[in-house]
């Protein structure tokens, strides 16, 4: 860092909007929103999504209520050119869900777009191109004029292009690329020329996107900006006035919420704000803050729980402990004080009265969560309470489905019980559950085991004790320890995966082995641990563990 | 969620503040920083500091060059008292720093809170009570006037208490808490009370702390409300007007922001955004905004890598990948039209002048960092992306520190080359590095093994050809098989911890072990790696890599 920055960053210009009214005003009703999650959150991601991901995700945002989503750019990407059509062919877009697709200004890119959605019955096509100082300058090189002229020898183009498919209801949306950068006059003369040259109005419907690309002022010049546009805007009446915030400093959802103040009808963001270095627009948090301030927002986010597995499956990024009403630590208080207030306000609070409990911006049950008080873990503890307890207090740690099945098993016995439970109880329960998997109905004891190499792989000879307490005796051969030893009980065991490790260090240490097993017949996967000082032994008796819980949940069936 | 949220929530009230002054307004210089990243950022983890983590991170934050520190609640918790005074008695705190406690308003906390500082040359002693309205009906059952009486009650006893200790400079800090949810005229009275008790001026430095506790309003409003108190605190100029934001709203930043805009001078906060719930204001990204404004923001983060290899160390806090200036993937571009217009930003960037770097708010050199164009792994890849592709394409889940180790050794090749890596030769110096761990120097290639069950553990014999070719056949016992297999090569290596997991699933799914080993003498540990269908096997072959490894540095070095 230079100890005088003022020669290498400047303060971003204020407009100078003496007569700005955004400030005053209150919002009232929700945006338009368009989800960008399949477009610019998807560019960003180490690994993008393919086919399959991004057909589920574009599903878990129809069931939410995004009515415009933004389906990829087909120009540039083969697959999203195939998912855009079999959107469209197989009728897979409701009637009131408009899918948007990306282009840049080059005719060949343009016709192959217009190809991508033809036959749709509504679709927006996004033409964006740069027209900020730095990209005009150093990256391509072209003075104002030629960009206009630019911008509407392609946008005649797209209209006599869209001519020849009159079953679709074609929408221009319109973004000159870092908005936020660029010379207002720069901006008004670009969008109003392409509003002219589309004509916009009732019949050619006209979005005018601003998109902070890079975000470089402090929101309320953001929102100076919008509103400057807002004022300015040529058939204001037929455009719609759209936002595209992003976070590179940390206030991209300030920014949006100031942008709707200022003018703006419309946002575009990610879910959890996924996209581009720091991220777009979080529209999730947006949607919630307008929610706390009694707004409908449109999106249903009523199991916000389901929503983040989504996504985070779908883009394998992970959603930070503290992210707005999402995160595992945000219901919950650890601090006593804020825990009697908590406590006071939810038994005042009434069933139809205005939310007013100290602390809870929300009521967690609106988004199908739980307040966790958390000095121990209790029945409302999220799985990662338990994970940090078992891992603090006993070096154990859980694959991530093994605590999803873990913690539902320790809050059906907290409800059971209606107190607390410390770490010694979780670990109690932990032992029951995996490590002492004996039940009257199945399942053996572990006594002893020999390995032994053979020709066709690993030999195990099990000695174990049966539930009638004679002892039996297996032999079976394998890759492994693991599959000698499912291959020697001769059970439909199916091993998905393991993971073994050290707990502790020196020549005491422990082994801990986990299994994950699948049953013919029985639905989804169920965990089994061992745990000894020799790791083939603590391998055996995982498989072991994973035998007797679906024995188990099969006698507890049947 | 409700269908109609606006029965149980509603719109934050304006304030009705017409001539507003904040949003004419650009930021010119930094504000006061106070760091509670030890006090309210430690009281919201899973596992609050312990003394020497405290310890290490106050020193990182003075290191970071934070004048003021919250260092504890002494009145609340043994562990801070004996901190703040063993920070105080040994002469721990620098001359320009100055430690801040906080208690509750009550005799003896606010005794004990003046013994625990009592001798440190400077100090701020921060009051804080509730007056919202729903704490004072709900929680407390106090009227206001019962709320302004008490406040001149402990400040009076506070001038007692410190006129005791003359060779203390105490300053006061008051906190009206949930400001941002109580009525303005309450807050103000409140306030006003406290500077008069407290006889606030050059004998009496005063601190006037408004905490956004909970954030309900959008960041307007809450500029708003600053400059309302601004206008009208008593004695304004010798009280230090500062902020408390949290972030459950995900607009803590912008509040800052807004709030020095509209008067304060102060911000508190935490690195990172720690902090209850969604975190407190997040000090490092409103540093850097301010940097990247041309503002020095009187905090070092010229190797943000290392301050947040620091938090996340004291914490246990993950920082997410898409944290602004922070996050693996802030100085990444995925996207070709990007990544054009970055290079051509790049090489047109003279050293002198203004930076305009497009998608690039600040230069990364600034902060110990290096832009990443991510299409493939290049040498100034994090280790994310190449541990990313390991998991991707081939199944290796390296353990983290692994990860630290492994990327160095890529990136050290990258480096060499100055061409871009591809996931094939990533994968391809994994093997070199891990799975064929033989040199001429030193090693074994693995040929065989035999385990035996043997009455003191678990019997191994080893074949293996040794560097020259030879066959070399060794016996050991150990607790496992790895045990057993150091025992057997009779090597002083140490093994500090390890994992195995399956690679793939079904009859021939591989299995990777991980062993992490230290040898006496040599810094540092060596991870070593075995893959195999039989994890036994795979097992010994991790412990001869890891060997290996060793004998290799130590060739290397001698």
């Amino acid at each position: 860092m230079l100890t005088d920055p003022s020669q290498k960053y400047r303060p971003f210009p204020p407009v100078g909007l003496a007569d700005r009214r955004w400030p005053s005003r209150t919002l009232t009703q929700a945006p338009v929103w368009l989800s960008t999650d399949l477009r610019d959150g998807n560019q960003a991601l180490f690994e993008p999504m393919n086919r399959e991901r991004k057909l589920r995700l574009f599903h878990e945002l129809v069931r939410i209520g995004f009515k415009e989503i933004e389906v990829g750019f087909p120009s540039a990407s083969r697959t999203d050119f195939d998912i855009v059509r079999h959107l469209i062919d197989d009728n897979q877009i409701p009637a009131d869900v408009t899918p948007m697709v990306i282009t840049q200004l080059r005719e060949d890119l343009i016709e192959e777009t217009v190809r991508s959605v033809a036959g749709a019955r509504r679709v927006i096509v996004h033409f964006y191109n740069a027209i900020a100082p730095a990209w005009r300058e150093i990256v391509f090189q072209m003075s104002v004029p030629q960009i206009v002229e630019m911008v509407e020898q392609y946008i005649a183009l797209f209209k006599r292009l869209t001519a020849a498919h009159p079953q679709t209801q074609w929408v221009l949306q319109y973004s000159p690329e870092t908005f936020c950068m660029a010379e207002l006059d720069v901006s008004l003369a670009v969008c109003n020329a392409a509003i002219r040259a589309w004509d916009a109005g009732p019949e050619h419907p006209m979005i005018i996107n601003l998109p902070t690309t890079v975000e470089v002022s402090t929101p309320n010049v953001f929102a100076d900006q919008i509103e400057w546009m807002d004022r300015r805007l040529e058939r204001r009446e037929h455009i719609v006035l759209s936002v595209h915030p992003h976070n590179d400093r940390g206030t991209g959802v300030a920014c949006a919420e100031q942008a709707l103040l200022a003018g703006a009808q419309r946002v575009e963001g990610c879910l959890f704000g996924n996209g581009e270095r720091s991220g777009n627009l979080d529209v999730v948090t947006l949607a919630l803050n307008l929610y706390t301030q009694g707004i409908a927002p449109g999106l249903d986010f009523s199991d916000i729980a389901a929503v983040a597995r989504v996504a985070e499956e779908c883009t394998a990024l992970p959603i930070h402990p503290r992210h707005p009403y999402v995160g595992d630590l945000v219901f919950t208080a650890f601090s006593g004080s804020h825990q009697d207030a908590i406590a006071k306000g939810l038994a005042a609070q009434k069933p139809d009265a205005l939310w007013r409990v100290p602390y809870l911006p929300v009521d967690p049950q609106d988004l199908g969560r739980t307040y966790d008080s958390i000095v121990r873990v209790n029945s409302q503890s999220g799985k990662g309470g338990i994970a940090f307890l078992l891992q603090r207090d006993h070096g154990i740690v859980m694959p991530r489905r093994m605590q999803v099945e873990f913690s539902a098993i320790v809050q059906a016995l907290a409800d059971d019980s209606e107190t607390e439970l410390t770490s010694e109880q979780i670990w109690d329960v932990f032992e029951r559950t995996y490590l002492m998997p004996v039940r009257e109905q199945a399942g053996f004891i572990y006594r002893a085991h020999r390995l032994s190499e053979q020709s066709d792989g690993q030999g195990i000879e099990l000695d174990l004790i049966g539930a009638d307490g004679a002892s039996v005796h297996f032999q079976g051969v394998g890759n492994g320890p693991i599959a000698a030893t499912v291959a020697a009980l001769g059970l439909p065991l199916r091993i998905d995966s393991y993971e073994e490790r050290s707990l502790g260090a020196g020549a005491d240490a422990m082994a801990l082995a986990i299994v994950e097993a699948a049953w013919p017949g029985v639905p989804g996967s169920r965990f089994g641990v061992g745990r000894h000082v020799n790791i083939a032994t603590a391998s055996v008796q995982a498989v072991l563990s994973a035998a007797s819980r679906f024995s188990e949940a099969m006698a507890d069936a049947g």
